[in-house]
């Protein structure tokens, strides 16, 4: 299998609930109004906390700084596991399910810390640059590695690094067993043609941005024992969404697709406190057990919990990997 | 002919351009969300120098207070004449050529200051609330006066008021002449289905928003002859779009409409210097003898300066009147 390794230099940032108005104009800018920015990959995503905007330094520029936006210090680059046609992989398995063993694992095991973005067309693994090294090492055995430069993917080759694994021999300290939370609602994880992306704008728009604000209709306020949870990603031309069924109903059907079973994901929230971005393993935790039942799984980490969406027709998978 | 005081109570008020960032998330609720606000009266105008906008108080409500803001004190009433079927005009004229004499110059006369506020669909005149009983008493004698009250339209008969008009016996003074600026560009004025506004909702933000900032595929800047002018109302229902034809190259064609003649409009800018909210009269300076020559034209006031916007087809209006 090929591993690339992308040409996005990526920040990733939170913006507070109150800080959300005075975002609305570059936010909307890199959403909607491509041809005035450079912006390549761009994400945000609603919790019920904040919203976690993880973007590329063209991006970054358009966002002021404030006391509303947190910024994490450093720079992560994009991972992207190329599935090569002779794969002897039989499973039917989307999501992170499917690299949980071949880089989760492995990544986890040299503490590298990994910062999760799966999308409807494929699963983004950031790591920091500064573990890059670690990184080409940890994988270089399992994948053929290539760096994309000005559009052309050029074969990496792992350096010596026989002092840079288990950093440095430190031991591997027991993961925290983080307690999770699974909230009432369904999610779905959608694509659009970006073409399209205007046909759907104030819907977008009204759900991105005004979601929180009262309805003068007077619809009932939110179950509380349903979270927030919306994602929006344009990611070198790609839109993908994840919304639960009840946002997705404000949307036209003609537009938003998904995959032919139309499936729907249960959401496992974890980290009861925010989880920071220095520990490693909590993907690996999820992701394992998950790998090893044939579970698909999108997995979607925010600046402060991890989200794994679960597929609900398990025993639909069960049968189609089998 | 009737007269309509409408059922809006409304705010002329004023962003700075710097300031346009912090209002993009109450604006597009304004313009765009419809479900999530009572606002009936909504206008925003782009001129060269700030944003004037115009609404009611539930529209006003979602302003944040800020150095950016400028807002007049007063509240202003909406007037609206209403052509009865059994009109003996014969003139084909639009826009505030249509009440020049029957009402722009009566209340000039009597040094009430009017804003107005010209759509494709009717025009508007502003005037102060506190000048309300010297209107109902001026325009009495030409009108059937009728206040819009919770839907309905009550005859409103003028009361006494021998000491209120000439306001209280004071001199007019002398008529200020105005320097005026006939800018290159050519505008028009359209309409649009409310229901297909989502339609236009990237290309509308984009020419709101986003047109002063630079482009990112190279364009050249602004023709400095060439002045930044565009409108969007939505009130009571109705869009009305001014822009000048090269904003308008952006939009669908099969959205917009515009009169069957398509016409086009020539600017003339009213005001050397900000023209203030107490001098009288300038309309009817301006419309008196577009009047008296059957000349079509819109009227717009925005805080700084006025607009009109005059035929650019006069000879086929002078045909169209003959």
């Amino acid at each position: 299998m090929d591993l690339h390794i992308l040409d996005h230099r990526l920040r990733v940032t939170c913006i507070n609930k109150n800080g959300l108005e005075m975002y609305t104009h570059p936010l909307i800018k890199l959403i909607f109004l491509r041809h005035r920015t450079r912006c390549k990959f761009f994400s945000l995503t609603e919790t019920p906390e904040n919203y976690t905007v993880v973007l590329d330094e063209d991006g970054f520029k358009e966002l002021p700084p404030s006391q509303h936006l947190q910024v994490e210090r450093s720079t992560w680059l994009p991972l992207n596991v190329v599935s090569s046609s002779n794969t002897s992989s039989s499973s039917q398995v989307v999501g992170v399910t499917k690299i949980a063993k071949s880089v989760i694992a492995p990544l986890a095991e040299q503490h590298v810390s990994v910062f999760m973005l799966s999308t409807y067309q494929t699963d983004f693994i950031l790591v920091r640059e500064k573990d890059l090294s670690v990184v080409v090492h940890t994988l270089a055995e399992e994948f053929n590695l290539y760096r994309e430069v000005e559009g052309e993917f050029v074969p990496v080759r792992s350096q010596g690094l026989s002092d840079g694994l288990q950093k440095n021999g430190r031991e591997v300290p027991h993961s925290t067993v983080h307690p999770v939370l699974i909230p009432k609602n369904q999610f779905c994880v959608m694509s659009l043609d970006p073409d399209t992306l205007p046909g759907v704008a104030t819907t977008l728009i009204d759900a991105l941005f005004y979601s929180n604000s009262p309805k003068e209709d007077g619809s009932p306020a939110n179950d509380l024992e349903c979270i927030k949870f919306f994602s929006f990603s344009l990611i070198d031309g790609y839109v993908s969404l994840v919304m639960d069924t009840e946002a997705q109903r404000q949307f036209p059907v003609d537009l938003l697709f998904t995959s032919s079973s139309g499936e729907l994901w249960k959401m496992v929230r974890i980290g009861g406190q925010p989880l920071g971005f220095d520990e490693c393993g909590i993907v690996a935790q999820i992701s394992r057990p998950l790998a090893d039942s044939d579970i698909s799984a999108y997995y979607i980490s925010t600046f402060s919990f991890d989200h794994a969406l679960v597929s609900l027709s398990l025993c639909h998978m069960k049968q189609t990997a089998s």
